[in-house]
């Protein structure tokens, strides 16, 4: 029992037996203490800038000497920005409604007793994630606020600034006499520790994994408890027969070019036949202006040869291109039919993320948002709104593509669960 | 590709796509087709009755000849009255209100979108039972009025009847112009079957297993889609410190011997010491009266010895006492200190299913209401009242032993989920 697994095994099997039971005490914590190690927590932060940047230097130059790219040389930095942003981001998850505690839809049932949900904490969480240190601080923050307790597994070329950050989050946590062990990071690099992570139920609730798709696969693939996944973005803006093309263009203009990277970013655009004369060319030239290539079916390609500067960037689209997120300045272009035709093309082709319709036509409207079997649907508006700030969460742990539990951006409540509580005064079942 | 492996893996696949199609055909259908489907479905097993009690007489004949218990042919019986109440419960099921189309909390945003949340089908569901038949009549109808799809693997004992009631329920679909493929029976009774139909995330969004315990944790065990599964239902009844007595003998009485083999009856009884000279002596006499097998903690065995009728029913509890759900005349009994030993031990010890407190103290009341972390937590009422209809879901598919997506009983909800839904005129990410 002295392998390096072994060891490994104890060594998790510690961690999530402490996780478990500091669960039990956050989920009695008050509104009061949690927010007090919020902004505790917001103040260490700032006060240990210089030591935090010291442990980080140390991580820089690592990645740096080993070669690793600039763009992830850069996510891992923590410079006085982005130490700020994060020390304000606790004080915002502090000014958050506590979502513990509450009772509702309590009714009284034909027995004479009262039957009613209570929102409680789902218990201990585990968080994977890559590079980005700042990561370790918003899962802390938001299982402070939930009531959860949490176990933080970050890349290990983050593994100085984020053992750095993690002390922060005990000191906090300490300072409001909240269980220091509430916010653990795995101490070690070893892959094996992950894979013990995954597969304890009895000291584990859910994992979140946040990073590369085959990663997020890998872990799907591997767990035994429940995960909050997010694959694919492959999101849709469709433009249906009846429409205001001015604000078409620039809904489509939006969505995909006002940042190119994020999930939310649209990748395909469905025009309908009666539109696309109109519709497509206008567009064209919003694209060959920024450089956007355009992956298009036959139709549409002919109506965008004749736009000054299109021809370039324009190239015929393969089956694949109708399912690929590119997550870059690039775009699939189809003309279908109409409504019918474009909900089938996305529930075939889409990642259930997002997708719009842009229309003036209530029933199309209507029949989009309701039959478009995706996490979030749109009438007239930008895919990129798709967002937990966006929609007013407050805060974001991740987005879900699944259906089950969480649905689209996951806030608190995803960090939660209902129980039933039952009041009685001494009702017999007959 | 001749296996017998292969061929179910084909016929699997098939079922999955078909029950993938008629998902979305079902999440369209409306309110009226689903409710005319179950009313057809009534009139069609009454239609039917003589029909389906040959198919059924198949199964009972060959249930009695391989020679398996009285209990288990008992349950696999369609009588005349069994029939009636399959018969009744979709009437029930269409007079449920749809959940489906449902949007809820629509705020606007400071962006201009106004963001809300749409009660969606999850889409196909995996239904895995043992003997009763009627769970197939029982599933097919909360499918068809949640908008769902339906795979259903009965147990091979039952698979003449089976067959025969999805007929039923394929005519019905039939007759209101919904896809029959809503609700498929695998033909076969191969287990390699049941292997297929829970690793088919491309087909079937979640597995809802209803049989033994070791039936279920094999499931969870392999399964690669979500599993609502429910484990042990040991429930604790626990008699504070200042209480009414004659409502801690009567609720302490109902929990226990109301019915013994529910998951919700009680299976452990917890004393504050302040209660236990008081309180022992009169729930012992009933138990004694019942022939309630008594396994007790020291102290609790001193005040029980002198209840006439008693002692031949008392026995020492072990440590495994604890953890054990009897579903029979036994009980396990233990004086703790008061109410925070009580949460301590219920949280280790129990099931997370329900327990409740008998108390005329508002604190430990509340106390216990936020800190047992189990799916029904109860002030002064009987664990027996955790049942979906009893708490008014209006049916029942299941109960969740679990945290995620679903806890306790699972009704017509626990098989939805909630998209966002985001309308807008024209709005941009900035």
């Amino acid at each position: 029992m002295s392998s390096p697994e072994a060891s490994i095994h104890v060594l998790m099997t510690d961690l999530g037996a402490r996780a478990r039971e500091a669960s039990r005490a956050m989920a009695r914590a008050g509104t009061a203490e949690k927010n007090r190690a919020l902004l505790e927590l917001a103040g260490v932060l700032r006060a240990q800038r210089e030591s935090l940047q010291q442990a980080n230097r140390v991580d820089v130059d690592a990645a740096r000497q080993a070669g690793l790219e600039p763009a992830f040389v850069d996510r891992l930095q923590l410079g006085d920005k982005v130490l700020e942003q994060m020390a304000a981001s606790c004080e915002q998850v502090a000014a958050l409604p506590d979502p513990i505690g509450e009772m509702t839809d309590l009714r009284r049932r034909p027995s004479g007793i009262t039957v009613g949900r209570m929102r409680v904490p789902l218990g201990v969480f585990g968080m994977i994630f890559e590079s980005r240190p700042n990561v370790t601080i918003e899962a802390a923050s938001l299982a402070i606020k939930s009531g959860n307790a949490v176990i933080l597994r970050g890349g290990s070329e983050a593994i100085h600034s984020n053992r750095a950050l993690a002390q922060c989050v005990g000191r906090a946590l300490e300072q409001a006499g909240l269980p220091v062990d509430a916010v653990q990071l795995v101490p070690v690099t070893d892959r094996a520790a992950v894979g013990e992570l995954i597969t304890m139920p009895r000291f584990v609730d859910v994992i979140i994994p946040r990073g590369g798709k085959g990663l997020i696969e890998r872990i799907s693939a591997e767990a035994r408890v429940p995960v909050i996944k997010h694959l694919d973005g492959n999101c849709h803006v469709y433009v249906d027969d009846d429409v205001d093309l001015d604000m078409a263009v620039s809904v489509t203009d939006n969505a995909k070019t006002q940042r190119y990277s994020p999930c939310n970013a649209a990748e395909s655009l469905l025009v309908a036949r009666a539109s696309a004369h109109a519709f497509l060319p206008r567009i064209g030239a919003v694209f060959a202006a920024k450089g956007v290539e355009m992956r298009c079916c036959a139709h549409s390609r002919a109506l965008l040869e004749p736009v000054p500067g299109a021809a370039p960037l324009l190239r015929d689209a393969t089956e694949q291109d109708w399912d690929t997120e590119y997550l870059a300045p690039i775009i699939s272009i189809k003309v279908v039919d109409g409504v019918d035709a474009a909900i089938a093309h996305i529930n075939r082709h889409g990642s259930q993320h997002t997708d719009t319709i842009l229309t003036s036509n209530h029933q199309h409207a209507m029949r989009f948002l309701r039959e478009v079997d995706s996490a979030a649907v749109m009438i007239n508006a930008s895919t990129r709104f798709s967002d937990g700030f966006e929609f007013g969460l407050g805060a974001e742990i991740g987005i879900s593509t699944d259906k089950f539990h969480a649905r689209g951006p996951v806030g608190l409540e995803g960090l939660t669960s209902q129980k039933w509580v039952v009041l009685g005064d001494g009702q017999l079942r007959r």
